[in-house]
C-alpha cells in the first residue's frame, strides 16, 4: 500500500469520525433521544441532563469524561466498568511512555540510514513508499544504529512491567474496596454447593443439607435453598407473561381507538393459529384473559410439584455473616473431593440455573471436550480467512464479480476499497464469532454467567491472536514466498519476524479504521437510534414495550477486550519496527477510554458484577502480549544479522518471571474473598429473608404462593421421613 | 551371570535369614534385651511379652504379626505406619494377582517356543542359561505367542488400577477417621501463619497478630503465640542440659564407688580444658553444680530478652474449635496472598522452628534452587554409579587389587562374590544419600518435619529410579552397545526395551539380596543390639543414659519407600518379560510385611503424626512406575517386531486418566482437612492452656518463669505501645 491510500483512508476514517460525533452532540440534544443516550441515568433517577450536557459546546461531553472520577464509574456502572478503565488507562499510559521515547529517537534513527538492500528493492516493485523509511526494516544489516532499536525493546518492556505492576495493585484494592463495602450484597452471604450426594433413605434433600451445614456451622448457618429443574416451569411462567403483554398491549390498542375514532372503540381481535396467521378469529382481550385464567392454577400447581419432586443434587446455602461465606466457600468439606463441593455463590440475577446440576467429573470432561472443539476453531477457522483474505483483494473482486468494474475502476472509491476491502471482511467475520464461544462456556458447566463470559472471551482472544494476527501476517508471508520456505525451512520465529514489516501499513489502516469508524458509531448509537424510533412508532403499544426498545445492553467487555487485546498486540509488536504506529495506539485507546466512559456513565447498564475478576485475565494478556513481541524482535534482530540479539533473551524470562510474581502475590484474592476484607463491617445488620428471597428464581417466586408451600425445596423446617 | 551362581546367591541369603530368624528367637527371649526387641512396648507400659511371644515356638512372632489388626498398628505406631501397610499390602496383592495369571502362563508360553536366534547366539558366548528360557526374550520375533504377553500387560496394568484404588479410598478413610477423634490434639486448634507485614508504629507484634485476628474471628479466636528467634536461648539451654547430665553422670559415678570400694566413695574428677583433656583437674559434680547455677540465670534473662526483643514475622494463633481452625488453614486471609500466609499447624514435635520466619518470595526462590540441586545431582550422580559398577566386576578388581587373586579364585568365594559385588556398592552408594536430601529440603523452607521428610523422600525416589534402574540398565547397554549405537541412534523407549532382558537375573539377585539380607538384620537387630550392650557395659552410668541407648528411632519409611519403590519399578518391569521375578517380589513384600508389622508394634516409636499424608506420593509413584513399565513394554514389543504393539499407547493414557481422577477425587482431603471430618464432637472440652502450652519451645519453657514473663510474645494480654 502506498502512502497516497493510507492517508486517503486515514482520511476518510477520521471524517466518518467527525460527522458522527457532530451527529452525536446534535441528536442528544433532542428531548426525544434521552433514553437512547442516557439511559443508564434514567434508570436510576437521574435527571440525563445533570452537569451542563445541555450546554451547545460540542465538546461537553468530553469534559465530563475527563472530569468524572473512578468513584462515579463505580457507582454508575459496577467495579467491572472501573476495571475495564484500568485496563485502557493502563495500556493508555504504556503506549504513551514508549512513544516518549521510542518516536523522537527511533524515527529520526531510522529515516537518516542510507536504507537497506532488501527495502530498495521493494522500491522498485512499487510497494515501498516514503512511510516504509521511518521502519526498522529500512536499516542496514548489522548496522550500529540497531541498538537504539534494541534499548526501545527494553524500554517498552519495562514500561509494561511498570504499568501493570500499579494497575495490578490498584485492581486488587478496587476489588478489596468493593467486596468491604457496607452495604447488604445477597451473594456475600451465600455458598454455592454442588455434588450433593444421594439423599440417605428416609431423609430429605432439605433435611440431608441441613444438616450436613448445621453440623459444621452450628451458629452461622442461617438456611438452605435446593436447586429445582425449573424447565418446565419456566416454560409455564413465561407463556404466562407472555399473554399478560399481549393483554396489555390489546388493552392499549383498545383505549388508543376509543380515542380516535367511535367512543365505543374497535376491540382488536386476533387469530388463534400458527403465528396468528390461521385459525379461528377472536376477541383479544377476552381471548388472553381466558388463557391468562387457565395458566395461573397450571403454574401453581407445577410450582408446587417443581419444589416437592425436582430437587436436585445443588443448593445455595445462606450463613448470617459475610466471613463464615467467604470461608466456607473456600475450604473442603468433604472428605471425598467430589462430594459437597463449594464455590462463592454468584449473584442471583447471574446463576445459570440448568448448569448447577451438572456433576463434577462430567465438568471436567466437558472443559476439555470444549477446549478441544476450541483449538480445532482456532486452528483450522484459518482456512476461511485465509480464503477470505485472498477472496477480497480488489484485482479478484473485479474478476469475480465484473459488474462491479465500472464502481470499482473510479480512482476515489478505487482507494478506499483497496484500504478498506480486507479489513472489513475479517471484522465481520470476527463479529459471528463470540455468540458461538460464549455457547461453548455454558457448555462447560461454569454455575454463572460472569465466569462464562470471562472463559468465551479467553477463548476469543486466543482467536484472534492466533488467525487475525499470526494468521495474517504468518499466512501472508507464507503465500508470498513458499518456494523460498520449502527450499530452506525457517523457524516460526524468523518467519514472524520477516514477515511483520510487511504487514506494518495493513495493521495501521485496521487500527485506524477500528478506532474512528468504531468509536464513531459507538458515540453516537445511530443504530440503537434508529431501532428505537422504528420501534416507537410502529410496533410498542405499551410503556413496557416502549422501556424494552431503549433498554440497553451492557458494556459487553467480554467482547470488547479481545478486540482492544489484538490492537495491544499489533502496536506492541509493531512499536519498534515501525513506531509510527504508537501514535495510532495512543489515539485507539484514548479516544477509546473517553467514548467508553461517556457511554459508561450515561448509557450501558451493568448486567452483572464480578468485582473485578477479569482483570488477572487481562493482565496476563498483556504480558503474552508482549512476550509475543520480545520473542518476534529476537527473531526479527536475527533477520538483521544484528549479533548483539541475544541480549533480548534475557526479557521473555524477566516477563515469565514478572507474571509468576503477580500471579503469587495478587491473584488469589481475586479467586477468593480474602477474610481480612469480608470481615469488614455492615451498614445494617442483613436482613437475611431478603437475602433469600433474592435467590428464588421469578418463574416460583409468585405473590400468592406463601412460604410454607416452600418448605420442601427452600425452607428450613425439616418434617419427618414422607420422602423414604 | 549362569543359574549356579544364581542359585549360590539365592541360597547363601536364604541361609543368612534363616540364621538371622532364629538368632531373633533366641535373642528376643533373653529378659536382658527386651529394650531392644520390645522398647515401644515398653514406652507404652505394656508387658513386652503379652501374647505368648516367650513360648518357644520360632514362630510366634508370625503369627502375632499376621493376626494384628490395622487398629493396633494404628494405637501402638500411628496412622502413617498404617499407611505404610496399606501400601506394602496394596504392592503385595497386586503382584500376588499379577502371578496367578502370569505364572502359570506365560512361563510355558515361553519355555515351550522354539528360541530366538538372538538368545541362542547368546548360548555360545556362554551367557545364556535355562533361566532366561523362561523370559520373553526366548521368543522368536513375530511370534502369535506374544499375544499372551501383551495381555498380560493389561491384566497387570488393570489390577494395580483396582488395588490402588481400593487402597486410596481406605487411606482416605483411615486419614478421617484419625482426623475425627475424639481426642484433644493440638495441632488440630492452630494454624500457623506466616509471612507476617511489618509491625506499624505504636503497635507491639502481638497486639498485630491478636487483633487481626480477633477481628475476622471474634467469637472463637483464643490466643496467640509470636515465634521468636530461638537461636541463642537454645544454645544456652543445650548448655545447661548437659550440664545436667553430666552432674547426674557424676553423682552416679561417685555412687556407684561408694558400694564398690570404700565407704568414702572417690569423687569423680575431670579436666576442663578442650574436650576435657587438658586444663586444670577439677571435683566434677562441685564443677557441674557450679556451672548450672551459672547458667540458670542467664538463661532467664536470655528468655525475657528472646520473648521481647527476638519476635519474628510468623505465629503460631490458637482458635477453641477445631472447625474454624481447619477452615482458617485453608482460606485467603490477606487480599495480597503473599502476607500472613496460613496452613495448618504443625505437630508441636514436629515444627522446624528457624524455617518459619523465612519469607513468600524467598521460600519459592529456595525451592527452586533446591530443585535445580537435586535435578543436577540425579543426572551427574551416573557418572559415579557407572565408574563403581564397572570397576566392582570381579575381572576389575583381580586386575586392580592384585592381592585378593588367592581369594577370589576359590569357586565358592567367587561365585558369591560375582553375585554381590556390584550389588553391594550399589546399597552401600545409596546410603550415603538420604541425609544430604533431607537436608536441602528443609532448605526450602518447609514448616514441618514430616513434611520435609516427604520432600526428601520424593527427591531420593527419582534419584532412586533415574540412576539405579536406568542407570543400571541404560548405562549397561551404553556400554555394551556403544558402536552400534553410534551408527544408528536408537530412541530411549527402544533402548530400555532391548537392555532389560540382558540385566533381569541382575535385577533378580539384587531383590533377593535385599529382602533376605535386609529384613534379616532388620528382625534380628543385631547392630542395635551390640551397640546397646557396648554402651550398657562400658559407657551408661546412670538411668536415662540407658533410655537414651536403647531408645529406638521411627520406622523411617522416608527412606524406606523409595527402596520399595524400586522394587516395584524393577518388578513392574520385569513382571511380563521375565514372570520369574514375580515371586521375589511377592516375598519382599510379604516378608517386609511381616517383619515391619512386628517391628511397628514392637520396636519403633514414630516421631511424627502426618495423618498418612504420604500416601498420595506413594500413590503416585506406584502409578509413575506402572506407566515406565507400560511405555518399556510397547518398546519391547516393537523391538520383537510384533504389529500389534500399538494396543499398548491406550495403557499409559489409561493409567494418566486414573491418575487424574484419583487426583481430583482424593488428593485434597490429604491436604487440607475436610470440615465435616473436623466438626465431628470431641470427648471432652478442650484445655486451650494446654494445648497452647505444647506448642511452647522446652528452651522457653522453664517452669521457673512463669506465665507474665510470656506476655510479650506469647500471651493475649495488651498493652499499650510501649514499643514505637
Amino acid at each position: 500500500m502506498d502512502l497516497t491510500s493510507f492517508l486517503t483512508s486515514l482520511g476518510t476514517s477520521f471524517a466518518i469520525f467527525v460527522i458522527l460525533m457532530f451527529l452525536f452532540n446534535w441528536l442528544s440534544r433532542k428531548p426525544g433521544n434521552t433514553v437512547i443516550y442516557y439511559p443508564n441515568r434514567i434508570l436510576r433517577g437521574l435527571d440525563p441532563w445533570e452537569g451542563g450536557s445541555k450546554t451547545r459546546n460540542p465538546f461537553a461531553w468530553i469534559k465530563e469524561a475527563l472530569t468524572s472520577t473512578e468513584q462515579e464509574v463505580i457507582s454508575m456502572s459496577g467495579v467491572d466498568t472501573a476495571v475495564y478503565f484500568v485496563f485502557l488507562s493502563t495500556v493508555l499510559g504504556i503506549l504513551v511512555l514508549s512513544s516518549l521515547i521510542l518516536l523522537p529517537v527511533l524515527l529520526p534513527v531510522a529515516a537518516t540510514d542510507v536504507g537497506d538492500k532488501l527495502s530498495i528493492n521493494a522500491t522498485s516493485n512499487g510497494t515501498f513508499s516514503d512511510l516504509d523509511k521511518l521502519s526498522m526494516g529500512h536499516l542496514q544489516e548489522k548496522s550500529p544504529r540497531l541498538w537504539a532499536f534494541l534499548i526501545g525493546v527494553y524500554w517498552v518492556s519495562f514500561v509494561t512491567y511498570f504499568m501493570l505492576w500499579k494497575a495490578y495493585k490498584h485492581v486488587s484494592a478496587l476489588r478489596a474496596n468493593a467486596l468491604m463495602s457496607p452495604q447488604v450484597k445477597p451473594e456475600q452471604f451465600a455458598i454455592l454447593v454442588r455434588d450433593i450426594p444421594a439423599v440417605p433413605a428416609g431423609q430429605l434433600r432439605k433435611e440431608q443439607v441441613d444438616s450436613y451445614f448445621k453440623t459444621v456451622y452450628p451458629d452461622t448457618f442461617y438456611r438452605s435453598l435446593v436447586v429445582t429443574n425449573n424447565k418446565k416451569v419456566n416454560k409455564i411462567w413465561e407463556e404466562l407473561e407472555m399473554y399478560k403483554k399481549k393483554l396489555a398491549r390489546a388493552e392499549s390498542i383498545y383505549a388508543a381507538s376509543k380515542n380516535t375514532g367511535n367512543a365505543e372503540g374497535k376491540r382488536p381481535t386476533n387469530k388463534t393459529g400458527f403465528l396468528g396467521l390461521c385459525g379461528n378469529k377472536v376477541d383479544s382481550i377476552e381471548y388472553y384473559t381466558e388463557k391468562i385464567n387457565e395458566l395461573i392454577p397450571k403454574l401453581e400447581t407445577e410450582q408446587k410439584a417443581t419444589l416437592r419432586e425436582k430437587q436436585e443434587n445443588a443448593a445455595l446455602v445462606f450463613f448470617t455473616n459475610r466471613v463464615t461465606a467467604a470461608s466456607a466457600a473456600q475450604t473442603l468439606h468433604a472428605q471425598i473431593v467430589d462430594k459437597w463441593t463449594v464455590t462463592e455463590a454468584p449473584e442471583p440475577r447471574q446463576v445459570l440455573w440448568p448448569n448447577l446440576k451438572i456433576k463434577f467429573f462430567q465438568r471436567q470432561v466437558r472443559q476439555y471436550v470444549v477446549y478441544i472443539i476450541v483449538a480445532l476453531t482456532v486452528v483450522f477457522y484459518m482456512i476461511p480467512i485465509a480464503f477470505i483474505s485472498a477472496f477480497t483483494t480488489l484485482d479478484n473482486l473485479k474478476k469475480y464479480l465484473p459488474f462491479l468494474k465500472p464502481v470499482v475502476n473510479r480512482a476515489a472509491i478505487k482507494t478506499v476499497l483497496e484500504a478498506y476491502l480486507p479489513q472489513i471482511a475479517l471484522i465481520i467475520f470476527l463479529a459471528l464469532l463470540p455468540k458461538f464461544l460464549f455457547f461453548l462456556s455454558k457448555a462447560e458447566g461454569i454455575p454463572s454467567q460472569s465466569h462464562a463470559i470471562r472463559a468465551a472471551s479467553g477463548k476469543y482472544f486466543y482467536f484472534t491472536i492466533f488467525n487475525v494476527f499470526l494468521g495474517i501476517t504468518v499466512g501472508g508471508t507464507l503465500f508470498k514466498t513458499f518456494k523460498t520456505i520449502e527450499k530452506d525451512p525457517n523457524s516460526i520465529v524468523t518467519l514472524l519476524a520477516t514477515s511483520l514489516p510487511s504487514n506494518a501499513t495493513y495493521f495501521l489502516t485496521f487500527v485506524a479504521l477500528k478506532f474512528f469508524i468504531g468509536y464513531g458509531l459507538e458515540l453516537s448509537r445511530i443504530v440503537p437510534l434508529i431501532i428505537f424510533h422504528i420501534k416507537r412508532k410502529y410496533l410498542c403499544k405499551t410503556e413496557a414495550e416502549l422501556k424494552a426498545a431503549w433498554l440497553p445492553s451492557d458494556l459487553g467487555y467480554g467482547t470488547r477486550v479481545p478486540g482492544d487485546m489484538l490492537i495491544i498486540t499489533i502496536v506492541l509488536c509493531y512499536s519498534v519496527i515501525a513506531p509510527l504506529i504508537l501514535p495510532f495506539g495512543v489515539l485507539y485507546f484514548g479516544i477509546g477510554w473517553l467514548v467508553l466512559r461517556n457511554q459508561a456513565l450515561k448509557v450501558y447498564v451493568p448486567a452483572y458484577e464480578s468485582y473485578g475478576r477479569m482483570w488477572p485475565h487481562m493482565h496476563i494478556r498483556v504480558l503474552a502480549a508482549l512476550i509475543l513481541y520480545q520473542v518476534t524482535m529476537f527473531g526479527y534482530f536475527g533477520v538483521k544479522k544484528f549479533v548483539f540479539a541475544p541480549f533480548l533473551i534475557v526479557l521473555p524470562i524477566l516477563s515469565l518471571l514478572f507474571g509468576f510474581i503477580c500471579r503469587k502475590k495478587f491473584y488469589r484474592a481475586f479467586q477468593d474473598t480474602a477474610l481480612e476484607v469480608a470481615a469488614h463491617e455492615l451498614k445494617e445488620l442483613p436482613n437475611m429473608e431478603q437475602i433469600y428471597r433474592a435467590y428464588i428464581p421469578p418463574s416460583l417466586g409468585s405473590e400468592k404462593i406463601d412460604d410454607d408451600q416452600f418448605e420442601d425445596a427452600q425452607s428450613q423446617v425439616s418434617r419427618g421421613g414422607s420422602f423414604a
